[in-house]
Parts: structure tokens; sequence; C-alpha cells
């Protein structure tokens, strides 16, 4: 069933700050084989996120929530996903021993607020990071700050991977409205492999980008070989 | 209510192609004083596509969508459309003349089919653009492709004006553990100011962005004034 993303911002729906970390994310899941079947982007609401946590949690395998886990006001993520299960946010001990370790004594007070976690909270260590990942149920916390994300994620993307994706690409130099009919048959008589089919505007080299992809590379070069052959050589800028 | 964007696209969910769209429109909400309320992305599925648009068109004012309006088997945007508000879709003259009119007879067959609308659609025809804007209820439909995207938006974007956001901004050399109990009490006493506070880990100029808020200045300035009172003129970097 695969994964959801929910990016957690008013500063992102503002356009104060760019998300760039659904963009990283789903790169990211594709490489580890693993499907995005969707991405949303909510405010700092706790009765938003609650709602939108549950309906994700029950589509979708794993769940990545990133964002709203800091000290101060609008930091409402743990509070929401302890609704979201019916759980009570609790002073987690071994989050605050964490903390008092890690932070400057005059401003931990203000983190400590970061130890409050939804009851049964996993926490997930690693080598090299010093505040471990938190999970709860099916659904990984991630904080909004890209750097930190990038190093949480990267230290458990292993548990994610699945049989990888196989793509084949096709850029031509051909109208996109000119091949709809032969992609439309193809798609009909290959339906385990998907077919996408890209325009571009504004490149000289070629006009659109067709894309087959499957989990199974017979599947694939199966689909894409007989695709291929109804083209003149100088219809194709390239393929890879 | 504001506005909701559904970006429409397996190759954004599978990292193929980045989504710069949701980001171009989210500033471009913002500047029109029209909040932004949610962000999804989702696949090319007409199930989901006709779901999300039915659940964002109830919610929202306005709903955007982005992609999959060209001519191929994977642009299933307006009959998702028509199955959110029980429509047909039928064939529009009106747009198939102009199709006929601006595409090559050689492969205007293949576009002739991005032609196939929900009953009741109306198109929005604006100097210099030889493609109307389409809208079925409060459903803007837009394509995916960015350049075609931004010259549509562009040409109905006064539609969409709202009274502005005023927005004040504080730079700060302290920690975000610091000011977060104050940060609290301020917001508590400024409930119609949004408050949002944004650390930064990779800038030496300073530790946390502080945002004040909303449509009325009076009320931004006095917040933001008070706020301001409680900091060493050394600890603040810079305000606007």
């Amino acid at each position: 069933m695969g994964a959801g993303i929910i990016v957690i911002g008013n500063e992102v729906l503002s356009g104060k700050v760019t998300d760039i970390n659904s963009t990283w994310l789903m790169a990211q899941f594709h490489d580890l084989g693993m499907p995005v079947e969707r991405v949303s982007i909510i405010p700092d609401d706790i009765a938003v996120i609650a709602e939108e946590v549950r309906r994700f949690s029950g589509q979708f395998d794993v769940v990545l929530t990133t964002g709203g886990v800091g000290p101060t006001h609008d930091d409402v993520t743990f509070a929401a996903i302890a609704q979201s299960f019916d759980k009570e946010l609790v002073a987690n001990a071994e989050l605050e021993a964490i903390i008092r370790e890690h932070i400057p004594a005059g401003s931990a007070s203000g983190y400590l607020r970061m130890a409050k976690l939804p009851e049964g909270t996993h926490l997930l260590y690693n080598p090299g990071l010093p505040f471990p990942v938190t999970r709860v149920e099916n659904v990984y916390v991630m904080p909004g700050e890209p750097t930190v994300l990038r190093k949480k994620f990267l230290a458990i993307r292993e548990t994610f991977r699945q049989a990888p994706f196989v793509v084949n690409r096709a850029f031509l130099r051909v109208d996109e409205g000119e091949i709809a009919e032969r992609l439309d048959r193809l798609q009909s008589k290959h339906p385990q492999v998907e077919i996408g089919s890209y325009p571009v505007y504004d490149n000289h080299n070629y006009k659109v980008q067709v894309t087959f992809e499957a989990k199974n590379e017979v599947w694939v070069e199966s689909a894409f070989h007989e695709f291929l052959q109804e083209f003149r050589p100088e219809d194709i800028w390239k393929t890879e």
C-alpha cells in the first residue's frame, strides 16, 4: 500500500518557507522501492492534524510527518497525534534525560515540553544522532528543519526498503498528441506497467518524455521495446 | 475559508518530476491575501481524484487543480471532476474549435480528447492566451506544465484578491527554547495574530525567525512591539 507524507506548517502554506522535505522524501522512497501514495500539506491546527494522521495511518503502511515538533506554542504535532490514536500525552522520562544532557541548562526548560509524547511512543536510537527518531504506531514523526530531517531519515531508511522499481525512459521529438492513441493501446495491453507521458515546452532536444515503470524488469523491457519499434530513429532523441 | 490546491500526478509522487507549482501558487495566493488551507499531492487515479476534488470543493472557497489535462491515457482529471460533481463528460464544441484552430491537423485528433469536459464547465478567456482557463463549480483546472500554468494563473489572479496580510518579522540571536514561554503568553494575549517561530541551524546571523501575521496592521504592530521590548538590542539581528 505504500507511504503517505504529511507536511505540517502554516509557514509552508503561506509561502514563507519552501517545503523541500516532501520532494526529497518522495525521491528517497522511490529509490527504496516504496511507492508514495499521497502527500498532504496542512496547517498547525490540532484538529486538522489529528484527523489527517488518523486517515493516513489507516490507509497507508507507513506515514511520515514533518514539522511541528519544536518547543513553541505552534508546535502541536505530538498533541494532535495523541488525539489521532486516542492516547494521553505524557512526559517521557527517557527523552527528558536526553534533552537535559544535550541542551544548556539556561534554555532546557523551554525544550522540555518536547519530551511530552503520546503514550506508547517508540524511541529509535541511531549512531551519530543525539536525539532518537520517534514513532507512534505506523507514524514516523520528523522535524521540519531539513538538515535534521535528512539525518534522521537516512538513519532509518533501510527499514523501508522494498523490491526496486525498474524505469525505462524515451525522450521523443514528436508531439504528445501524435502518440496518445498508441500509448492508449500499449497501456491496455500492458496493464502491469505504469506508462507516463510528460510534455515539455521549453526544451530544444525533445518534446515529450515517456516513462515505463514496474517492479518486473521483463514486463518493462517488453512494453518499452514494443513502443520504440513504432518510431523512426530520428524521432528518438535518447532512451535510458 | 480560503483555497485548496490539488497536485495530480504519479510523476510527482515518484520523484520523477519536482512539483514547483504548489510552491509558486502558495506564494501567489499569500500575496493576494487569500489563505491556502491545504495542499494535496495525489496519483493519476480517477477514484482518488474524484473524492479529493469533492472533499476540497465542499471545504474551501476556491480549489485549484494542476496536472492530468493533456491528451494521453494518464490524463484523467476532467473525467474525475465529472464524477466529483455527478456530471457527464461531453465534447465541448467551443473548445474543439479552438483546438482545431491552434493545433496542426496531423496531431489534432490526439488533442481533441482534451475537449471532453464535465457538463457546465466555464471557459474563461483572457487576452494573450490561446486556450481558455477552465472552471467547474469552484474548481479551477490548470495544466501541470509550469510555464503554461503560470500564464493561466496570472491571467485570472485578480479574481482571487482579498484584503492583504500584514507580516512583521524578527530575526533573533537567541535559542528558540528560551523564548517559548514568552511566545505562549503573547499568543494567548493576541489570539487574532498568528505568531510563528522558525529555528535555523545553518545560519551565522540568527538562530530563530519569529513572524507576526494578521490582516489588521494595528494588531500586528501592537503584538510585535510588545514582543521586541523583551529583548536586549544585541539579541536582535534585524526586523522587517
